[in-house]
């Protein structure tokens, strides 16, 4: 996978909002339903397959081509909001990494995907 | 923004989960699930806030901190799936803002956030 | 508003699935994302729309009609999943709204809609 | 299944929000949100389990009670918006299901859960 240039994305979809006047509706509160809705199309792409079927072997060529198109929109409202709260996304992916890898311990969390707060003490 | 490294994040989410034995949990399917779980906590610390509490200048410490956790949930979601897939996001994203810029044109677009396929003809 | 007759549309539920055979797609898994895919099209329709455009007085008869649409469709699919379960939802909405009056007692609740979890002790 | 009283349960909601001032909190966009924050929750129960385990018979007592609880949280905030909106979702199931009689004939969906909009013409 090739790198995402956040700040070159980021300023692309500003230009292309402020171009079309949009700029009053993407609130990050707005944004973050417009993602919400991309996940939920993202959902019903895998929602009647098995889980064998959601594998890279088993989809279709337009399966793929929706999946791409979905998470390219996730991505792009992410960035948005990102950009509008001047939240750094690449740090925030080192930050909960690290966390996880603290929340999860490899003994512990073995074979076992069970949440964190909902594993027994 | 930093630029994401987005081949480097994705092996580092590949070892993690295999020194944990995930793997058998995180077809793409799973994880479709999982990214909209964390959409959906996102929503959650918008869906009280009006617009205007939901920009930059309004939010305490707290809720930016939440929201660089929910985001980052997000993108580590995404680049799984797109790993397991063999999808490359920056394409995806490219062609993506190229498809937006044909579906809506400035003039028509101006001011006027109707989805495509909503607008009248 | 008429009273809903949930063992009667339940037994319809599952006789629409059966006669086509999508018993096989209709885990409860595989339900809870066509309901998440469903409150996201939800999520769609008032995306764009200020709080106050969301109002009864505001929204036009085809935006009307996409609510009771997605509305119908989230029920539909919380009402598979609870009789694939042997779930009485009645007894859960009583239970819930027991549950909140607890959460959030009247006079800390006032004016304030914060989470319960997210409140200052 | 017992019937829900949906005119009663609407009214003690009302009632609620009222005591609480919440009916600033509650337009339809914001329910819509936390709607949709609640259907991520009830994924999230099932994100890591496989179909098989997410039946009746696989499903522990503690799971039964997160899926109970999300259900009526669901519906909870379906009602809501509903009641906001003048809608009677008796008579919306009614139609959708009359609609989906249509869209899928028995004969060719038998087997099949492909979306209408999906299927090869």
């Amino acid at each position: 996978m090739k790198d995402i240039n956040l700040s070159g994305i980021a300023a692309e979809l500003e230009r292309f909002a402020s171009e079309r006047d949009w700029g009053q509706f993407h609130s990050p509160k707005n944004l973050a339903m417009a993602l919400s809705g991309e996940a939920g199309e993202l959902l019903e792409i895998f929602q009647w397959l098995t889980t064998a079927e959601s594998e890279q072997e088993a989809l279709s060529e337009e399966q793929f081509g929706f999946v791409e198109e979905e998470l390219a929109d996730i991505l792009i409202y992410a960035i948005r909001i990102a950009d509008r709260l001047g939240i750094d996304l690449a740090d925030g992916i080192d930050r909960k990494i690290a966390t996880n890898a603290k929340k999860y311990p490899i003994e512990e969390a073995k074979g076992n995907a069970t949440k964190y707060n909902k594993r027994k003490k």
